[in-house]
């Protein structure tokens, strides 16, 4: 597969993959990361009961939460090899319930820069082979010495 | 304690509490209803190392469940009794991070409507008597029919 | 040309083409219609002095303008032929300065739906024959009734 | 007045009246500049058949254009003085129609940053006595060096 972005850390799907592991929610959600390429992330999420709200679909925040995730490590996967990164702010849509077997959050760059990148993300609800569009989202990013 | 708006269901906070006890993802992470008025509700949550990111503050994706649902239930507690409420979409500034001993999400409603409603959270980092805001949130709701 | 969506009102495009001749504001900076087809409209706009910042590039806010009319057109042309279209909210990222000779915003209704619709604009800063994205904008619109 | 910022550069108000007198567009809108204070800025726009949408309402992007000032500016106020200030990203919730004899737009810092700072604006239609709250924005804007 080929991106349009080269990274500057040969070892970012490395450095993604320490992180995403770091991050204590993933296992409490069940989260996984699926894929990593320069400036593009894969998160899976399998359904559970316990991530729902009120009508049993999973709670927006949920999703919010991969696909933030899946924004900042794809903004962290062009980032030199000493940086960390912070999300600024985001926004999501929610365009339809997350109902699902398993779901997806696909995390691209959008235009990467010094400090600030932008990013945004697609949210898939999958069934058996159907795979709906539930949510988008675009996220600003900010990369930050590691020591600040 | 006075509100600006009056609710047009008096049973109001029985409905959001029913909601908010029917939204598995709060147990999950420990969160609790704090205050429901109408047109605000409170959320609170203590700080829980399963619930970090990389730098062990509280995942951006967990925030956002608390201030999206305090929205949601300041929008909700506004509806008719017959009333869903359904979150069309929102945005979160990360003003700082999500470090603190527990944590406080404040829902206001800005502007209620017939059915389109905005609201806005605030989130608060809080440690022994000290409280620092941390994020904050406008959102846009929906009451849909219940049979929708 | 196809599109993925069919326009409830087969006058679409006379609808969109009179509301447009009906702002304005888009004479008063000398915006354009290009196109029209079902859930997508263009907007041009050649560059002016007289709407530009401090650093002499189109002002923000003159492109949010061109991209909150594509959206709201691009849903328009998808609603029924008695009804009005309102913008809720929108977000816009600004990618790079919108410096060229002209611009174009081109709407997408991204989920159209009874009442709510979101759609996403992107503009493009073009000067000769190259082509640059300077911002993108999601949005969320309504379907009134006229006499609302 | 007080305020709760300290000013980094003494001439802040000198500065941000420059930058205001240097964009084009106000002049075209018919903006003017009514207050300045460390972190907050208020820009007044009468009401100008020239300006609106279909509604005869002023047009969003209008609305955007002396928002996205208002913050920008009280956030440069903030700033050292060889910063330049851009906006990153804005989002806007259009609460009531932009009707009215004139309108007022104040922009306040909420955070303020090294280099990204986040500000808030609100924008009132006023006519006689009476103000409405018609619309809010969220933008975050950050200083880059003069010559960068």
């Amino acid at each position: 597969m080929t991106s349009q972005f080269e990274p500057r850390d040969p070892r970012f799907k490395e450095r993604v993959t320490q992180s995403f592991a770091d991050q204590a929610i993933m296992q409490t959600i069940g989260a996984s990361l699926l894929e990593v390429r320069p400036g593009q992330v894969e998160i899976g999420l399998p359904f559970d009961r316990r991530l729902t709200q009120q009508d049993q679909f999973i709670h927006a925040g949920v999703s919010s939460t991969i696909m933030d995730s899946a924004c900042g490590y794809a903004a962290f996967s062009l980032m030199p090899a000493e940086a960390r990164v912070l999300t600024i702010e985001f926004k999501i849509n929610l365009l339809a319930p997350a109902a699902g077997e398993r779901f997806r959050a696909i995390g691209k760059v959008l235009k990467p820069g010094r400090s600030v990148f932008v990013a945004e993300a697609e949210l898939y609800a999958e069934t058996g082979d159907s795979s709906k569009l539930a949510a988008t989202m675009v996220a600003t990013l900010m990369a930050v010495a590691s020591h600040d």
